[in-house]
């Protein structure tokens, strides 16, 4: 691909460093580009081995990237990118070359396209599926607004999160909305594990025969010269290519069937075919969908061949390609997902009822640990959170024990499913709810704030939070030893404190809390890991003669009443503490607890997430920024126990 | 069809009266099943003639649900209706027939499959799609417990429901896990209005030649018996299918793409072909679908005319086919569907940055009017919620003003793309929230009972409920006159009070609500149109001299502070309202404040729904059940007032 540029420039000078802005790019011959391309994986493989992000992806679409904002006039044009994973070369590009070294950090670059940070980045990209539905409404709106020059939108979404519903139902509904959208399917046969569903055995299965594809194409430019077919007639390249199809092929199209013109397979790493495609859809009318084969990881020879390792592989070495991430060593603590997945296996052996279902994150929530050795058992259903909760209602009405393994933030779209296919017949699910409160570096669209605060609203639920691995899995080995119908169990990303954390597991009672700490100055609750932060808060505090009690209320939903009427006998104060929403979790909960049995003596501080959506950043950068790391805890503790500190 | 029947028994004895549950049916010949049929029909003309319920879908499924209970051992062979509409044959058929005439009323029979009501109703059934998904799950579950004998899984889905994203997550998926899961289609080509989307012109193209379907079929028998193709090998007959259809047609099999073996499409009104059928692919292995073209209403003439109106008709004169509902004259209340819908058109025409979508209920929710007018301009994007309002936003990112008309109960779907894709970037997007409360005799499934809690926790939303139709049409005017990012309007299904609705409008401002009277005993703080209920209470306390405030907040988000301080500075007890869950909506806001503020002197009494799923009744008997009816409010007031009274 790098030929065309040596041939001709024995020593080219740099270019990517000349390019700030899309418009630079523009001003270079179409021979310049393969050497942008180089350059911009090199930048990307420098940059992302000492500050880690999402690799594979962005280097998949390196070519794809030139090629859109060669031909497509942005910021004017819309390039949607479908999770923004894709999208470091965009950013680089579009003016954030110099600033990308803060990818990812506090007050830096955001990980994903970000309508706030720039003009070329159009829409939210945290969460699969949503760039057709997105920029199906930007081309509407154009076309509306009469934009002139007509201004053309752009999808660029993987074949992992076309199998998403909401792909679908935006396909569904282009196909009959007046709109000229391209979607650009960037199809690496990849999510972050390797891609599940009919959707995707299909696409496997469409040719790639280069002949069959350039036979259409060229006869489809023939037609359209000789003004035998024209753009504007919605179905005519339709008939045409469907003719041709059924005369050289007898595969099925479905998006043809869903009457999207369709273009390729395409090979999306031969820069020129992309180009000359993309010039020639460019200006047709109607929705329209071009199919470029990628691979995942392309240029980097270590992430070519484990693409899902390389999805977001930490720091890198980036002459041999060994990963800079200390392997655990058998006396650390581990992550909690590992807990998760090892608990969840050890259960699994002792009751045949377990089964595990995941979203495309069987690595991401370690149920592939399960997975390796009861493939039956587990399901990987694909980007799909909603199918993943309606189909483990299914499963558990009979009689199985559904663990639905989810990202907190992801688990959103699965609210309603939820509410109507699990806890209105109070169906035994048990929601391992992963990646709960702040997940640091990916930002506003991944943090787990809202779960606590949506789940306790939901009738017949009940909502726990471990403070630590032990408790991880004695919730675990509750919710296979007591029918308590739906139970929803949230733990945070990232490692645990406990090295020893293969305990004994028991039966935990529903909706009792814990004593962990006597004290009498004022009483903390909290729920979660959070507890650790909290103890030493305490610790600092009793240093200075300050008595706190701590409660570990463990069950968000039902509410320990107990410990709620011990607390309010014994303080005068409470704080109330969790890594969720402060709107409507635990701290809310407490605060109808007092006002609902009228107890008037108590002043109440309740610390939690902001009502704003919360940046990237480290989680100790964050949680200062919330005021829920431990300082905050202990300034609160001081601020509360002032009228007894000053009794002393 | 009923001429079989009433060939050989020229008087024949009726039937359905000694059918108590399936078996009754499968003692039967096939002779007599149309005589069933006819008779199911006419008994839910009668029935619903009378006790109003969804008329149209029930009548279009009676041979489908003859020929499954006959087919299929249920309930041992499970059965999964999507959306209940189609169902009410079923009910009768097992079981419940004597009881139909408590349909839909309280402590009677749920509108909808009920599995807390019959094991013959195997999974809830009010929210559109998830038949696929939750029978997958029975499906894996039966394989995974090896039921012996074999347990078949049936998922029954209307044309509409399959367009949702949830509905094509479970066929992907369904398509590559091991399941013997059979998906009938049942296509009438409408939902409750007629069906937009690809998809379903596309299910409308596929060709109803019998010559090409009755080849097919009858090769493919003729091809088993010679053990040419076989049922284990997954894609023998998808390859038969395919080749076979290659040769004949140039049609594009979506299902069979999606590697699913498809049956179809078949006359759904031709009993004896479906038992046919049904027998021949029963045992088959793996999942397929099979596609009945319907007639919606079939079998009552006003019904196959207007299906849309006789979706849910109310009552009527069976002879003639009038409905029996009244006309509104022009100085009644309307409905606030219809102030919306009128409103939203007055506002389009001097606005033409307003849009309007709604999610397959143009007449539900009334966006019916603007789109008579300005069909270009409001969008049916069928049953998607979710990419409504993603499709919102990017309409909202280009400019335009979205009006998003979605009930309540089905906005839940759409949970998480309101936070992603339109709250995480301020879009300006309306939220014209239907069918919020409680919505009566629909039940549990549609009651709009979260959208309070679940919206006050989401960051930048702004979340309004209008008291009565004036109010309603100032906060639509405030909406597209201030820009407040996204904006969330509650409103209640069915009739308002006001008779002259269409005032002039005004802009009101955001987070400020409204006292609506002095008093000094206590202060109720309602949200919503059941300030109308309150009002009814102080009147009543009123005149025992018990002088009562009442402010309706008009916002849940942002709270209006200033009344909080003016009420936490005039009164000791304050009773908060709302028609939504107790848990995290205005009653929670308002405890809150009072905590965070360290209020001390207040009793707060909470009155809204319990935190439970709302049984199905009219809307005064739940209101009573719920405790949130003017009685009920009284009560709280004399009760909060007590200390007050004895005073005097």
């Amino acid at each position: 691909m790098s030929k065309m540029a040596t041939n001709n420039q024995p020593a080219p000078s740099p270019l990517l460093p000349t390019i700030d802005s899309p418009d630079d790019l523009r001003r270079l011959a179409p021979e310049q580009l393969p050497q942008v391309c180089a350059e911009l994986r090199q930048f990307l493989i420098n940059s992302l081995s000492t500050n880690p992000g999402h690799f594979a992806s962005s280097m998949g679409a390196v070519e794809l990237t030139v090629a859109l904002h060669y031909v497509f006039n942005t910021p004017y044009d819309r390039i949607v990118w479908d999770v923004g994973h894709q999208a470091y070369g965009h950013k680089v590009l579009t003016g954030r070359r110099d600033n990308f070294n803060q990818n990812r950090k506090l007050g830096g670059l955001s990980g994903f396209p970000n309508p706030d940070e720039s003009v070329y980045d159009t829409f939210a990209a945290g969460h699969a599926s949503n760039s057709i539905s997105a920029a199906l409404g930007m081309a509407v709106a154009s076309k509306l607004n009469h934009d002139s020059p007509r201004r053309n939108v752009v999808a660029v979404i993987g074949d992992a999160s076309i199998s998403g519903g909401l792909a679908f139902e935006g396909i569904n509904n282009a196909a009959n909305t007046p709109n000229n959208l391209l979607i650009v399917l960037n199809d690496n046969d990849m999510s972050i594990d390797r891609n599940v569903g009919s959707l995707n055995s299909y696409l496997a299965h469409i040719t790639t025969s280069k002949t069959y594809n350039n036979l259409r194409y060229k006869a489809y430019k023939a037609l359209r010269k000789l003004k035998l077919i024209s753009d504007n007639g919605k179905g005519s390249i339709m008939r045409f290519n469907n003719s041709l199809k059924s005369l050289l092929s007898h595969q099925q199209n479905i998006f043809e069937g869903l009457n999207i013109r369709y273009f390729g397979p395409f090979d999306g790493h031969d820069l020129p075919t992309i180009i000359r495609v993309l010039n020639d859809i460019r200006d047709m009318e109607g929705p329209r969908i071009l199919h470029l084969r990628t691979v995942k990881g392309k240029g980097y020879e270590p992430a070519e061949k484990d693409p899902a390792v390389w999805h977001a592989p930490g720091r890198f070495d980036v002459s041999t390609g060994n990963r800079l991430e200390k392997a655990p060593t058998d006396n650390q603590p581990i992550k909690y997902q590992d807990v998760f997945g090892n608990t969840l296996l050890e259960l699994a052996k002792n009751n045949d009822n377990i089964v595990a279902i995941t979203a495309a994150m069987l690595s991401g929530t370690s149920t592939a640990t399960m997975q390796r050795e009861m493939p039956d058992r587990v399901f990987d259903v694909g980007i799909s959170e909603g199918h993943a909760v309606t189909f483990a209602g299914g499963l558990a009405k009979e009689g199985k024990q559904p663990f639905v393994a989810i990202y907190s933030s992801f688990l959103q779209r699965a609210y309603d499913h939820i509410i109507h296919d699990v806890a209105l017949h109070r169906q035994r699910v048990t929601f391992c709810i992963d990646r709960a409160g702040l997940v640091g570096e990916d930002g506003p669209t991944h943090h787990g704030a809202f779960d606590l605060a949506y789940l306790r609203t939901i009738p017949n639920m009940t909502v726990a939070a471990p403070r630590n691995e032990h408790m991880l899995r004695h919730l675990l080995f509750t919710a296979q030893a007591e029918n308590c119908g739906p139970l929803a169990i949230r733990y945070p990303r990232g490692k645990g404190r406990i090295a020893d954390w293969k305990c004994e597991m028991h039966t935990l009672p529903i909706g009792k809390g814990e004593k962990l700490r006597e004290g009498k100055d004022l009483a903390i609750l909290s729920i979660g890991t959070i507890a650790d932060q909290v103890n030493e808060a305490i610790s600092r505090a009793e240093t200075e003669g300050i008595s706190v009690a701590h409660y570990d209320m463990i069950f968000l939903k039902p509410l320990d009443e107990e410990i709620l009427s011990e607390v309010a006998d014994r303080h005068l104060n409470i704080i109330t503490i969790e890594d969720g929403t402060v709107n409507g979790g635990l701290g809310s909960a407490v605060a109808e607890w007092l006002e609902d049995n009228n107890i008037k003596d108590i002043t109440l501080t309740r610390l939690g997430l902001p009502d704003k959506f919360i940046p990237q950043g480290t989680p100790a950068q964050l949680a200062e920024l919330c005021g829920i790391d431990s300082e905050s805890i202990y300034k609160a503790i001081r601020s509360a126990s002032k009228p007894n500190v000053q009794q002393r």
